[in-house]
């Protein structure tokens, strides 16, 4: 098996892409779908953002460095990995925020109906922004119908005003059929809103082909922008002439610099900006894409495949590996770049690996969740993982108390 | 002249802070109202938050080095500067957001009133947010009366629900009379949110003893925190029992590592977070504001107050000067850290200065924007700036036609 594993690295054509990332020493990082880790790039980038164009140019730099166009430039180098034509995706404010945008311009798209669909289980701010729609605006003009994923199609019927749905659940890590999903829910007359936090820069996409009305993303997963990077909107084309998003602020107006006292939105996907961005954290997040710019996503996800597929063939190998019960879905097929176990002491079991080396994320109440990020893992990181992974399992060393001393965050 | 500008530098009890900041040569910068100079500190953070905290730590940075209680710490950290008391404070989104989350609150408290009031000349998007939200709740449920600045007593009766103004404004740097404002509204059941845009850092402000409801304020300008830095949001402690935003993300969630699917707020002043916060974009702020840990904001106004009137008296000591209106109020006492005037070629004046070295800001139609930041700046540069401005007017320089080229921000 050693020397498969080392064949499989020699022959891995995305191996030369770890080089481009900033990587701690003794460290397997299986947690790239929660923070990414720090392209060699970005560090390059925020140092002379900060220290040349903001320390020496101050305010010529909107100009001078195109500060200005940001939000655009960097949509524009995000829009291939979905499978997007240009002029669809803007960089602006977090996912929250950007549902929020998104969810009221698709209700007033519907006027006669107001029922979001969306599923049980979807990451939680997710439901928690149309609930703070339904507070707003009342029940009569938008009301959360959250269901269990196979009630999803039943759910589609011809009173239902959006479907917003997670592509990848963090949780588990299933795939929804986006073309399926997004093909019946127009069929009745829904618009689709999907969310992407941990799809772009996983798998490949292709919004525009599957007539997709509008999705959000994260910067600060696969994309590797950053802790707290920006976060994505995409806009069909087609439906940037009809709408009005209610977070209507002067980055989105159509001249913000004539400060004319009447809100009028900028045409294109432009007037889904609100604020002024941070240029610090967009500039991290456009460096770290130039890792994807000749990076083929199909190559990403085949080795994303062949990753979770070895670290689940070592772990058959081992007895003792049994008691951690898959989550994720057995189809590859099925599955995003991650493997989900349930483990009564998952917490526990994520300190002692984390203390050990390997660094995993917990999910309450009882999942240890493992990314795979094609871009800087080895094939012989995942062998080593599964050896800390046997070595605290088999000897119960996750039993010891200091593993169970909890943290706000994991 | 000359002697008793050395002789206010040597008096200067400010005159130490300069060192903090990295300044370019050759440069008198009269933009920090803009964008506010590189605190050495933050310069120095950002790399170690980079390169460090993100690049060596990855996601246990977020509990290792506080990340996820940034909001409140930074928040903490302005407090002071407002005159309000801890945990009233948090550092999240934009400005324009901010207002969104405090304009509905608001409106929620006063279910029998829907007007809010503000006034014309306001910055843009502290309207087109109002305008955002008539057109999302309908003019029943919110509507703005934007009235001239002699009529907004009058304007303060009992069907008002919100005043919202900025304290000092963006384009003459007058300054509202807060404390009268916010007892004439308040005494008709009128709740008020004042944005401190040109406030926070600039003048000392009393928020607490004032008991003002809500305020909002810019990490760019005078708090130093890097282009497009996070805002805030005050909220008066009595209020935090009472309300509910709108933007219900995860981070305002009472407990988002739980993973729950209903919205249950935090309580405090955290239930204003919304998404996930750019910690790059927060450290600076964070750093930028130690700045301000040992300094009165007192001999900060004071300091201002000398640099405008010198600016004024050396300004009409020259004919060739003339032409510039002064557009700010003449009394001190009622002008923050700006002089504005107007030219009919102002825009071409701003051009011409910057390539002379003295970078002031172009404020449609035709405004000459200076702003005096006591932290960084000398007497000696105001002398400086009144030659160079000196020898633009009085040889018309500029008239050449380079300085007419417009570009998108100035």
């Amino acid at each position: 098996m050693t020397q498969n594993i080392e064949q499989l690295d020699r022959l891995d054509s995305l191996s030369a892409i770890r080089g481009h990332f900033a990587l701690p020493d003794n460290t397997i990082y299986l947690d790239g779908n929660s923070l990414g880790a720090l392209p060699k790039a970005s560090a390059e980038r925020v140092h002379d953002v900060v220290n040349r164009q903001w320390g020496d140019d101050l305010i010529s730099a909107w100009n001078k460095h195109s500060w200005i166009d940001l939000p655009l430039t960097v949509g524009d180098k995000i829009a291939p990995l979905l499978g997007a034509a240009s002029g669809q995706v803007v960089v602006t404010d977090s996912i929250s925020v950007n549902l929020f945008k998104l969810l009221i311009t698709a209700l007033n798209m519907q006027p006669d109906r107001h029922i979001v669909v969306s599923e049980q289980g979807n990451f939680p701010t997710d439901l928690y922004m149309v609930q703070g729609i339904e507070a707003l605006l009342g029940e009569n003009h938008c009301k959360l119908n959250a269901v269990p994923t196979e009630a999803l199609v039943d759910a589609l019927t011809e009173d239902v005003a959006v479907l917003m749905l997670t592509h990848i659940n963090f949780r588990s890590g299933r795939i929804h059929d986006m073309q399926r999903l997004t093909r019946l829910a127009q069929a009745k007359g829904i618009l689709v809103i999907w969310d992407l936090a941990h799809s772009a820069g996983a798998v490949p996409l292709e919004l525009d082909a599957l007539h997709v009305d509008f999705a959000v993303g994260c910067g600060y997963k696969y994309l590797n922008g950053g802790p707290g990077a920006p976060a994505f909107i995409y806009a069909a084309s087609r439906h940037h002439a009809h709408i009005r998003q209610p977070l209507s602020g002067w980055m989105g107006h159509a001249n913000p610099f004539a400060f004319s006292e009447s809100y009028q939105p900028a045409e294109g996907i432009r007037q889904f900006l609100t604020g002024t961005p941070s240029i610090i954290a967009m500039a991290a997040l456009d460096a770290a894409l130039d890792v994807y710019a000749d990076t083929d996503m199909q190559a990403v996800r085949d080795k994303s495949v062949k990753l979770t597929e070895l670290f689940l063939s070592l772990k058959n190998e081992h007895a003792c590996l049994s008691e951690l019960e898959l989550q994720s879905p057995v189809d590859t097929a099925q599955r995003g770049s991650q493997l989900s176990f349930s483990h009564k002491d998952a917490y526990a079991i994520c300190q002692a690996l984390i203390e050990h080396g390997v660094i995993p994320d917990f999910r309450a109440p009882d999942i240890v969740r493992f990314g795979f990020t094609p871009l800087y893992l080895r094939y012989s990181d995942i062998a080593q993982a599964i050896d800390v992974l046997v070595t605290i399992m088999d000897e119960k060393r996750y039993s010891h108390p200091k593993y169970n001393e909890r943290s706000t965050v994991t």
